[in-house]
């Protein structure tokens, strides 16, 4: 076989244990969250067909969907004949594509499934998905997902659920000063129809809202004039959007002024009740906002929507979702009420290396037990295997070379502590424990040392 | 959008939760004696590039490699003349493929990071992988590889570890009448020096040596005659293949009788330090099997090799593994020793699943806490975050409706508890549970209801 040198393709990444070990404690972290609020694991097959993908991503995203070459045929009966038909032999060639998200699975699961889940269908899914997005910093062409949705439920419980989730996953890891904003898109059409803005142009009028952050009042203003409203409509619609108070104030604004919207009307009253049940799940009221610039990107919204964004340092959202009604019709036919938030956990993991937020551990194992000679070999081995009953992360250094190099080795990894048997000891019926971190040594008894390691090790 | 009538691609599967409870538990055990051993994580991406994996998985392999159309350029340009330069242009169509084995990766990783890493490199892989196989029982096209390698070291120490591993996972996933066979290649190489069969010969001798099983010795007797043994070559070599019995007469007769052939006498030290390590780390002797028969398929094997197999019921290996000093060497250009397993975790999977040995629970939740009607909401509701702070993983039901289908609710999903809050033990600051087991209902306080929940659901 050939020399090949290897490399990885674009957008890619290896994680090595090191950075292993930070990513498995944010997954272990928020998995457990998950399953204390009663959500439940799915995992959707990596490849879906096309047909399933195509559509649901808007222009761009289809653009960024990986395809998979059509299997099981010779390379020349592929290429055969192609300038012919293209469009067809396409499709002969390409009929899968890899995951792009994790809502459209899920969409699709319900469809499939609809007679065997039990509804309300709360599931929590942690998945690579793939786009050929230009690679740069913070953006990957693979990178993992981590969603937790609710189906089949209009109650605004499953919303305040979600948020609760969010709130708390946060503060587990650690984040300190982050708000949670409120919004509801019922809201933001009763704005649109309050100015009168056709119902056809509010998608776009929401994109310019949105930018608000970006290219600040004067950008959004300008952008709105583009899409075609008039300066006396805009101001209208910014007035209202420009409302900052506490939440109770801002809900009875919007009751008292625009009671006779009637998805107005809606749209405040779900706000107030998702608020209502907030504080009895205890998220604490100053790390609520309702900023009714927000607008979430996607088109498939459809009621109350949110993001979290840390403040203290400045980085933006970390989460973000919201209630997608009709989505799932699209698979199923008849609509199923859905909501759901989506953690950017690549973006969490990154942020949290920046601001040294891990644990400061390198690895997991907890314990080196040396190999000092051929003599004392077995003695060292079956107390390794001691440790391990134990519970203890335990590894023997593999093979009889010097010392130092096994202590280095130990000092590289930072494993915490290494135990040594040589013969003195080993007629003793002793052990040498060292504590790499303060160089503390001591020898004792075998039995000591696995009580000793167990009080250091499993505290 | 249009409505897109979903389904899966070809040798795909979904994970309902009810599954992925089972798989969890699976993952989880074998990762936690991975690292109890002192393995640690890897990943690597789902996606590498085409000349990474070509030339490594033989002829048949090639064949089912999962390709990945070129992303960043239009249809069109694609296809645009493609009768012109066939090869040329399948190049630009396909420059990637999705992971075939965590082997390969393995070796990669090796190569590209060999100055950051700690030899001996002792790593644990478990990913899904895929290949354009025909899908059929029990073989899919996407499907999890789980693999624990050693890197950096010849020591038999290595391998030993890896067998204890094998050892410990299947007994702590249930399997008891277990066998775990082993055998050398280097053994089998002075098998044939001593048969006089040329080196050219000895790959496919061994193809036909591992039918056994298959085709009986009768079988395999026609097959070596086939590849041009004479009846006295493939005579001798069975002769001593056959030798069956205790571990130390197989290694004190292989010794005795073969000590001018360097390679058989290597083979057999080393098979001797093997065992006498893996008595030391306390693998059950009555479990291991020497089995001069046992070859694996895979070509890179260079000593020791290793399967395991259930005998009751008869279902064949669950894990195989070998040394392969030369693989690494492929990518790196000088060789690396290394050793390692691989659990066919799948197969592991649907054998416990047919033998019904996974604990019978659908879901983790442990407790339901019904939503009685609009007066109690926030009773409820406030209970149900008192339960998660105690770590208990309860769900509140999602919306008000009758009780009676909150509890068929519970009922389907087997929640093993259900706890109610209506007007009257409101007003008494008490809870209702039920067993769902056993059907037992109690009215208790809520700071009772909740020690004895712990104690339920926390043992």
């Amino acid at each position: 076989m050939p020399m090949s040198k290897p490399s990885l393709p674009k957008g890619t990444r290896d994680f090595l244990p090191e950075q292993m070990v930070r990513r498995q404690f944010v997954f272990n972290t928020v998995t457990e969250i998950f399953e204390k609020y009663g959500y439940e694991p799915l995992e959707t097959p990596s490849i879906e067909k096309l047909d399933v993908l195509s559509g649901k991503y808007g222009d761009e995203g289809e653009k960024l969907i990986f395809k998979v070459l059509r299997r099981g045929t010779g390379l020349e009966e592929l290429l055969w004949g192609l300038d012919e038909f293209v469009v067809k032999k396409y499709n002969q060639l390409v009929d899968e594509a890899l995951r792009y998200d994790l809502t459209v699975p899920l969409s699709r699961v319900v469809a499939m499934y609809q007679n065997e889940l039990n509804f309300p269908f709360k599931r929590y899914q942690i998945q690579p998905v793939w786009r050929a997005d230009r690679p740069q910093r913070g953006r990957y062409r693979e990178f993992y997902q981590c969603d937790v949705d609710t189906i089949g439920t209009e109650s605004m419980l499953a919303d305040a659920e979600t948020i609760a989730i969010v709130n708390e996953v946060l503060s587990s890891l650690g984040f300190e000063k982050f708000r949670i904003r409120i919004n509801n898109r019922k809201i933001l059409n009763g704005i649109l129809e309050y100015a009168s803005i056709k119902p056809s142009k509010s998608f776009s009028v929401f994109i310019a809202i949105d930018k608000l952050e970006k290219i600040g009042l004067d950008g959004v203003k300008k952008e709105l004039k583009e899409k075609g409203l008039s300066t006396e409509e805009a101001n209208k619609i910014l007035t209202v959007l420009e409302v900052s108070d506490q939440p109770e104030e801002i809900l009875s604004y919007l009751s008292s002024s625009f009671d006779e919207i009637d998805s107005m009307r809606e749209g405040t009253q779900e706000l107030a009740e998702l608020i209502s049940y907030l504080e009895v799940l205890g998220v604490p009221k100053d790390r609520l906002t309702i900023d009714l610039y927000l607008v979430r990107g996607l088109g498939y919204y459809t009621g109350p929507i949110y993001e979290s964004v840390v403040q203290e340092p400045r980085i933006g959202s970390l989460t973000g979702g919201g209630r997608y009604d009709q989505l799932i019709g699209i698979f199923l036919g008849r609509n199923i009420p859905a909501t759901g938030t989506s953690f950017g956990i690549e973006r969490i993991i990154s942020v949290m290396t920046q601001l040294e937020m891990f644990p400061k551990i390198k690895t997991k194992t907890q314990i080196l037990v040396t190999m000092f000679d051929k003599t004392t070999q077995t003695s060292s081995l079956s107390f390794t295997q001691e440790l391990r009953n134990a519970g203890l992360k335990t590894e023997s250094y593999l093979g009889l070379t010097r010392l130092k190099r096994q202590y280095s080795y130990a000092n590289k990894k930072q494993i915490p502590f290494v135990v040594t048997i040589g013969p003195d000891e080993q007629a003793e019926n002793k052990v040498t424990i060292k504590n790499m971190q303060t160089g503390e040594q001591n020898s004792i008894s075998r039995e000591g040392a696995i009580e000793y390691l167990k009080n250091q090790c499993l505290a």
